[in-house]
């Protein structure tokens, strides 16, 4: 049987990891994004849909346009980390179920009924920016995740001529600690989780 | 500099992790719930909103409760699982900000748009529920997550007089590996990302 990981995994992966917003001089690699995505694709999504397209800004260009998009709370924050990372949403990800989830016609759920598309589409592309945010954590890197910045400017800057919609963007490199305010409170299990 | 965990851990977390629908009858206790929580609820989401409300179901009572709203494909899969837990987004998240979030009148940035509500809780939400597949197999658990049930009727079984909202579904124990299907395929990088 599977047993609880160290409390030094479970540590880094949540109790004291942190969101950052202020990155030490350590470059990010290609190879380290490439290594994140290999984590977070093989967390679970409804039907494998992995609707997720992620546009990784590495370049000062790229983060420059992606800070244009954002508000000004956001701007130096993008422009001064390692890697700012789009978060998207691909709603044509039924036209890759076929692929995707071989043992049912699962594309045939959705065609047709954008509502769902849409809802679907935010959950999972959520849930997967959360293994990104994990797998990240788990490889060492820190990461910020930001919602504030005009999705319909990040969508035209980023995915002109696609169905593809910003979802969440997060900064990434290694978190300068000297720079955190004290965290944010979290609730007992008792204020939000019920046992029936 | 915080590095990356050992290959064990990535493996109990990502690789060979997997979504399960058998379990084995190792029992699932309070402690565990809470266990699981502590470590979720350490997970970033905007404003620090933690707008993911779980029902954990584990009376037999409840899972028959929960089952009579899912499609005929997961009754049985809620109804021999140690636990199935309902993730829900509370639509009154914006009422809790003065607390979760002290710097600044968060609040204000809802109220009065439910459209951002909505798209906000959804998206925070899953995170949240992402956190909870994650801190479960940290923990040693496996989880297996599913969409296929009717909203309204869990809404109205679970969550009536609120403003909660059902997301998803997860079962929860120790997942019995001889039961499991083959993986289903997950895209290499070049597939759904860019590095700009």
């Amino acid at each position: 049987m599977t047993t609880a990981l160290p409390d030094p995994a479970l540590d880094q992966l949540f109790r004291t990891a942190r969101s950052h917003y202020h990155y030490d001089a350590t470059p990010v690699t290609d190879a380290d994004l490439r290594a994140i995505w290999d984590l977070a694709k093989m967390g679970p999504t409804s039907a494998n849909m992995l609707p997720a397209r992620i546009v990784w800004c590495t370049t000062d260009d790229a983060k420059r346009r992606l800070a244009d998009c954002a508000s000004s709370g956001n701007v130096d924050k993008i422009l001064h980390a390692p890697v700012t990372a789009i978060v998207g949403t691909d709603l044509d990800f039924p036209d890759h179920l076929p692929t995707l989830f071989p043992p049912a016609d699962a594309r045939s759920w959705y065609v047709g009924n954008s509502a769902l598309i849409e809802t679907a589409g935010l959950r999972n592309s959520s849930l997967q920016a959360a293994y990104v945010i994990l797998a990240a954590r788990a490889l060492g890197f820190d990461t910020g995740p930001m919602s504030g910045f005009d999705n319909d400017k990040v969508d035209a800057a980023f995915f002109a001529g696609t169905n593809i919609r910003s979802n969440l963007i997060m900064s990434l490199g290694h978190g300068d600690p000297a720079a955190l305010h004290p965290r944010l409170p979290r609730p007992e299990f008792e204020a939000y989780n019920t046992v029936a």
